[in-house]
């Protein structure tokens, strides 16, 4: 297909990437600063743009990703003079209909995972989360997205933004405890490397239990001197104490629960 | 070594069948219910006893798994008529020195990992934490925690305590973001597996990058539209409301730190 890729964040690059190693054409990037897709576009061997007067008209699709702001101050100028062309989007939080006024024909793609611009990605694994405004259009994304990943699945709206709210838990703040035992380690002049096999272990182990059925720890073993204890070791940072003692309730809490 | 396991929990569980694995003799294992150490102590070719009373004195190492408060009640007696063996307790968080008044040769082994019960795992990769109060206690413990692991290392009980602190974060709280995340899925009937390949890529990227490096999601991008829009999707859930929060604040806090 010929793609038009709008934004040149984490999540385009990796999209992109993907598509254009899948035998797709990415023929413009655009980027509202030109330093983004002049980075990117070059890597898809594609044109980079950082005016929409610039964009062509023809591409079969239109892929919007960027930060959700941005998607709603950008889609009317965007849409203009291509209301009979495909768009979607990239959010997890943003209904598909959010098109509806500005175009006919349009959908989402969201790939559930976390995109750092400096770490590459295999796709094949990552679930690609559809939706489409008709059958036909659910059809052209699926085959579009099964060119990328085997996980392709119909997620409606409604369900998506759930699916994205228990990614923010199970990736954005499980990362910041990765932060948060970093920085307890490096105060200490420790090195973070001593933690790697059991966060490894702390996700694998989801593959063969549940989440609950897994915790472990001073909390769900209600340790209350272990607790006490290390609330003294966090010392004046009442951040991280208010963050330590509202978590071990809610573990101690699940745990007790019927 | 002939070794006597006093506590049969998950911990003492999965460092006795590795010391077994790698030839050791497990002599014994004790447990204050006698249902634990009889489901143990078969797998490690081994006698269950519940009685202090019927603990061996002549083992080269006691190895003391129990939880901390239950460590403190029983340490008086476990030692006495054995002031002269060696023991080691596996908390991350008590000090060595717990042992003094007890025992002449002591030390601890901690190895760094969560463990269950039903979850097979391999030492190979477990860095093991140790500590002696002698340099032939620190040799000891080195050649008995190398027959299981490649990974020993002696830390005081000054940095352990720390280490346990980070694990913590890193593990604890980390699996109850996962428990978390499982909830929301669970309350719309969508299948929590879809969260694996992004749970499994957010600890892997530590590999390569430091945990603040690798922060993604609405809080790091301040999109307080999309945690707005989040916020109103936790409902009545007031729990999950101040976690989400606080850790979202947390996240700010820490990407605009200079």
């Amino acid at each position: 297909m010929n793609i038009c890729l709008i934004g040149a964040g984490n999540l385009a690059t990796h999209l992109g990437r993907a598509l254009h190693e899948a035998g797709h054409c990415i023929c413009q990037v655009y980027s509202r600063t030109s330093a983004s897709a002049e980075i990117l576009a070059p890597k898809l061997n594609s044109q980079p743009i950082c005016q929409l007067s610039a964009l062509r008209n023809d591409a079969d699709i239109y892929i919007v990703a960027l930060k959700d702001d941005v998607l709603h101050q950008i889609l009317p100028q965007l849409c203009r003079h291509r209301s009979t062309q495909l768009f979607v989007h990239t959010a997890g939080s943003i209904p598909m209909d959010v098109f509806r006024q500005f175009t006919q024909t349009y959908g989402v793609i969201y790939p559930l995972q976390t995109f750092s611009k400096q770490r590459a990605v295999s796709f094949r694994h990552i679930p690609c989360l559809i939706e489409g405004n008709s059958k036909t259009v659910c059809n052209v994304l699926n085959t579009l997205c099964r060119s990328i990943s085997d996980d392709v699945r119909e997620v409606s709206s409604a369900d998506r933004k759930y699916i994205h709210l228990a990614a923010v838990f199970g990736c954005n703040f499980t990362n910041l405890c990765y932060t948060l035992a970093a920085e307890i380690l490096k105060r200490r002049k420790l090195p973070f490397e001593l933690l790697l096999p059991l966060i490894d272990e702390t996700a694998a182990k989801l593959h063969t239990m549940t989440p609950a059925a897994a915790q472990t720890g001073p909390a769900v073993r209600f340790d209350e001197h272990v607790m006490n204890r290390q609330l003294e070791l966090l010392g004046n940072d009442d951040c991280l104490k208010d963050i330590y003692k509202m978590l071990s309730r809610q573990i101690h809490c699940l745990s007790t629960r019927p």
